[in-house]
């Protein structure tokens, strides 16, 4: 492990946080709302830490640099990241424990949306539009961002560990063949359809620091608003831009990617795409037929169920309607979608779709290979070949994911809510959704959770955010032995 | 597929069930309860049944049998053996809905014990002998019964295709050579492990029908008791005796093979033997602790937890207790151990834990590969490396079980009864436990789903007790090709 590489890289990240915390700095100083000197105080921390960091971590560039240097970076970033951006909460005295403001950062930056606060309007705007902010910073990824801008020289292999360890799904396209060049894509990407979203909002009437906010949040797929009520005193035109956009930042970026390049038939025969797409109108239309008697008019049923559905399934979290007043049924698949999630190389969390698509195709040819054992067979997605590790490392995944889901509703149900309250708390957490059924429903919040329970939410996001593998490798003796 | 010799295989079966069903007759006559000539219909029926099979299907000895048989011969079978099986409740009036008494009778030879009866006291004791018998017979396997006792000859990989498509578990040991002496074998340590369990409960002086009864669903893990509270007004001796056996019928059965060859290091040593008691002791632990204060003194608090714990774990799902009413904690123990589940090749259900122990560990292989891409590990289980198909099917079994388990779950929901009703009504049939939480806990039943939910769960007691492959290659086209 080249320990000293790793604290080299994240001590660029601390400094890059100082430096996105300046437009809420700037929020503050114009309101003179008090969370300036919050703002500046966590920024001079960042800096110092940065300082040592550098100092003590001098590059060493005669190394090899193998995946699990990638892995740890990463998630090590994003517990530094996280902690140092939970300070201008606690230094302003809104979100006093420090507990608190963690699980409010981590559910931020992983796009979880998840809140701990029982009265959001009563937040500084400066500290609602940093809360919105690191939304839409997490969405893309942090160290994606980084590698966008920080030109990283002749360390192509270790940026792509870093690229792979952070990007969601079972594997990372390279758009192009320098890792710099991709990531000034996908943020370039990322930027034009926020602004677009931006525009519409704007277009239809929403204040401007509220359209920015959730902005940010629709485009992170997070879900923080800045409303008690989330999303449902807007128009109606509003409700369809955020569902639509929800839905489309849901979608593998490498689409848009194709779009550009004209490749409008490999876009048409994306597996993933349309397996998305597909579950997305199937569930509308059948909590549109289920919700018909609670809302009279099939309009008006179908914006609230199109809007739960896209909300619910690209992980985002926004809600226009208490679901969980909703009949069983419509629960139930608002549950399902939970677990499935958006698209791979998407904003979005979940299981995401190309992992299920991966999942049912094995399962479909061990069945055959069971009846006929001597017969070989690769799985084809998108008309490639899979690779077997690929395989391999899904199918653990799936196990990961139940195993640490389990663990987690264990320890929070020492805490003695309901089980549905339990489950779906878990679920939401660690899909990087926000809300869940019953007491942790949209129209509530996770406040009421024992500090232990909160400790066990912000993990659980965090492992869904960054795909588990990358924090469990962590864990691993030999992630530390110094002689590999 | 060669479907006659499907058929053939079939018709031998049916004739055995309508042997099987004379104890119950004699018990219809010797109480004249009026059952009697229920039973004889039912028992001419499936005589008529079987002729017919044997005239149409004709034993064609020429052809290759392949897996194929094995899985389609063992799924049909059950299909059969349930729906006539379930005559002698219907006839008798008793359970007048077909529905109903399909629901009940493949509850019982799927080991489940969930029932749809609302008072079990006022049923005749011939169909309550039928209904706990079906547990034994389940339990074990009904075609591994048949190649005990009817000679196979020369067809010895179509015996072992049988073995393996009725054994619950990952793989499949061969004690011996010849599959009709390890057949033999298990039904001689399951008659004297059943015959043990039986003289105790005498001993303790439960009345004799009810120690018949009680010993099948012990020795089945099946749970279906002659009491309406279960075991709950039973001596703490007998309580103590079923905890017990159900733990001991919890156990591969090749330990004991391996006991009576003397081998206590190999018993020792065994992986998941030592997983499954580990997990079982520290789940009681957890638990007594947990629900100390509602039962004040330790031993009684022990009492219940060791027997919710070892019927829950090994799906047996005999109360003692309504759990329902214990903390959170302890009933998400217990949701977790529904799906952990009993060892392969014993009688009980769930994932079982030697699937568990082979995805723990091949998730820490993948982790391991993830980082050091170019390395090779076989996974050691019992000091022996597991084959790659074996695991690959561990694996795809896992991502069917979750598929399977959100559909029935969502079908369920329609009827509009709570998350967790649902949740673990869906979870207590697919593993064959028997009582969930809530509206489907210990103290109450079946009987409030709709006949849509029944035959849902219905199926998913027989997926959960066939192990989901054999069941899902009957869809397959492949199963269905005359030429291969």
């Amino acid at each position: 492990m080249n320990i000293k590489f790793v604290g080299h890289t994240i001590s660029y990240l601390l400094i890059m946080e100082a430096l996105l915390m300046l437009p809420s700095a700037v929020i503050a100083i114009v309101d003179q709302d008090g969370t300036a000197r919050c703002f500046a105080a966590a920024m001079v921390l960042l800096l110092l830490a940065a300082a040592l960091l550098h100092r003590l971590c001098r590059r060493n560039t005669s190394q090899q640099y193998y995946a699990q240097e990638g892995f740890v970076t990463v998630s090590l970033a994003w517990v530094f990241l996280s902690c140092f951006g939970a300070l201008p909460f606690v230094f302003s005295g809104q979100i006093p424990s420090f507990i608190d403001a963690l699980f409010e950062t981590v559910s931020g930056f992983t796009t979880t949306g998840a809140s701990i606060l029982t009265n959001v309007e009563s937040l500084s705007r400066s500290l609602l539009f940093w809360r919105s902010f690191t939304h839409w910073l997490g969405g893309m990824g942090i160290l994606v961002f980084m590698l966008a801008i920080v030109p990283m020289g002749k360390e192509s292999g270790y940026s792509l560990h870093l690229l792979r360890a952070e990007s969601p799904g079972p594997s990372v396209s390279k758009l192009t063949p320098r890792m710099g060049n991709t990531a000034k894509i996908l943020y370039g990407l990322y930027l034009l359809m926020t602004a677009a979203c931006l525009i519409l909002y704007l277009l239809g009437g929403m204040p401007v620091f509220e359209a920015f906010c959730h902005a940010f949040g629709t485009a992170g797929t997070g879900g923080f608003g800045v409303l008690n009520d989330s999303m449902g005193s807007y128009s109606p035109y509003i409700q369809w831009v955020t569902t639509i956009f929800m839905a489309l930042f849901g979608i593998n970026f490498t689409v848009y990617f194709l779009l550009i390049l004209r490749e409008y038939c490999e876009v048409l025969m994306d597996e993933e795409l349309r397996l998305y797409l597909g579950i997305m109108v199937a569930s509308t239309l059948l909590i549109t037929w289920d919700i018909l008697p609670l809302y009279h008019t099939l309009p008006e049923s179908l914006r609230y169920a199109a809007f739960q559905v896209s909300s619910i399934m690209t992980t985002t979290g926004y809600s226009t309607a208490d679901f969980t007043l909703w009949p069983a049924f419509s629960q139930m698949i608002l549950l399902t979608l939970m677990i499935l999630g958006a698209s791979a190389g998407s904003t979005g969390g979940g299981l995401k779709i190309a992992r299920v698509l991966l999942l049912l195709k094995t399962l479909r040819r061990n069945i055959y290979q069971t009846l006929r054992p001597h017969s070989v067979q690769a799985i084809i997605i998108n008309r490639r070949p899979m690779d077997e590790q690929i395989i391999q490392n899904t199918n653990s995944y799936l196990s990961a994911y139940c195993i640490l889901n389990l663990v987690a509703m264990l320890l929070i149900s020492l805490d003695e809510f309901p089980f549905a309250t339990n489950v779906s708390a878990v679920l939401a957490c660690f899909n990087n959704i926000g809300p869940g059924l019953e007491l942790a429903g949209p129209a509530c919040n996770f406040s009421f959770f024992s500090p232990l329970s909160k400790i066990v939410l912000t993990v659980a996001m965090l492992l869904g955010r960054l795909e588990i593998f990358p924090l469990l490798s962590m864990l691993s003796r030999r992630s530390w032995n110094r002689s590999l």
